[in-house]
């Protein structure tokens, strides 16, 4: 955490969206006095969500801890937490989704209460089954929608949602909606070695993110563009190294 | 080829899709005379199509190819190609949909000259960067609409649609339209560890095969339900057994 608001910090990116595994162990206070000596803004908080599970006392388990993961937004100055939303393999796409509905509506006061916002994030179709069943911008906007409530929106992530022939027209609606709450860029490469771990720096792969920045720019989205690439190819490489790679396709790809 | 035609004819599976690779290093009409000694019907030729590419000749090579193809299809009494649309990740999904359409117009006079049909294949998105710019029902039915032709249609395949929220209404569209041609089955296992070849068989996975065979049989599609199980796993294992686990899976999970 001190690692990377320092450096961060230092090679002039303001701004980072926290993981919750690494403010494990230590003091939440301790955490945002991290972030407040270096100057860094909280984007998001990352991740709540995993709703769905056939197991009634697994999908209070999660409703726990989204709870928990409020407090610590609040805690460390987050206005933001981005919704991993989950599935559950055994049950129908319709079931998961709707215990995805029932949870966020459930956190839906404890978030009010504490100033922080929700953002539902579709996840890309290859993780249907395990991950998120909301795979598609439109889904996310007609979850959003049919919420109703200014602290509930989506995140859009071009990893996630480049391929889909209605991405314009879905950023469109979510930005006149006005809950279009937050924007991942990073790359797809050819061959992808990994569901998980083997995204590109922008310029690397077949998204073309300055397009789908733009209409995100049209919007009036004036929050941030955040770096987002898991790559167990990029982590083993010295992480200074990594962090002027990023800068340097973030200023010349996207 | 001998050895499926054999073996699955004596299984009761008396319908096969034949794969160009198997027909290398045989004379079309002996695998013709395979099929037919063993009884064996021939749902389609798989498969034609990669059409994209930023490099013009080699656009034309695969319109010479996907011509060879509908050669080889009418040959081994194939009524149905299978084209797997293709896509160049150095351009536009934009630029890759135009191509493709371009590219089956321009066969398509040979194929009606053969009376060989061919079905545009949506593949699964995580496929849109490398091998196919179509990736859902909607966008194959587009197509084929489009092209307006009673010798361009759809194949359906749970494993790349499954997670679609629209499947149910674009296959009663397709249904409609006629131009719905195959039906392929498998399942989606959680996790799935390669993106090619790890499929699972009926009821190893999270898709419902029945309620989307239910869809389809409801459009009247009186063709076969083929099963199609990429999987390193399965490959490695005694392939009789194999053609068992298939039997029973279809039986009871589909």
């Amino acid at each position: 955490m001190r690692e990377c608001a320092e450096h961060y910090s230092k090679a002039g990116v303001n701004a980072i969206t926290v993981w919750r595994n690494v403010l494990e162990g230590i003091k939440l206070i301790d955490a945002r006095k991290m972030l407040d000596d270096n100057g860094m803004q909280v984007v998001s908080l990352c991740r709540g969500g995993f709703f769905p599970s056939v197991d009634k006392a697994q999908r209070q388990t999660a409703i726990d801890d989204n709870l928990l993961a409020i407090e610590q937004a609040a805690a460390i100055g987050a206005p933001l937490i981005v919704l991993v939303c989950g599935a559950d393999g055994r049950q129908s796409l319709e079931a998961n989704r709707e215990q995805i509905k029932e949870g966020i509506i459930t956190i839906l006061p404890a978030a009010k209460a504490a100033g922080v916002k929700l953002a539902i994030e579709p996840l890309h179709p290859m993780y249907a089954g395990d991950r998120s069943a909301v795979n598609t911008l439109q889904q996310a906007n007609d979850m959003a929608v049919a919420i109703n409530s200014p602290y509930v929106g989506v995140a859009a992530d071009v990893y996630h949602l480049w391929w889909d022939n209605h991405l314009e027209e879905e950023i469109k609606r979510c930005g006149a909606n006005g809950h279009l709450f937050a924007f991942h860029i990073c790359d797809w490469k050819t061959p992808t070695l990994d569901f998980l771990l083997d995204r590109g720096l922008m310029g690397e792969g077949c998204i073309n993110v300055p397009q789908i920045r733009g209409w995100i720019e049209e919007t009036g989205f004036a929050g941030f563009n955040e770096v987002e690439i898991f790559s167990s190819i990029y982590w083993q490489q010295d992480q200074q190294a990594f962090l002027q790679k990023v800068i340097d396709a973030y200023l010349h790809h996207s």
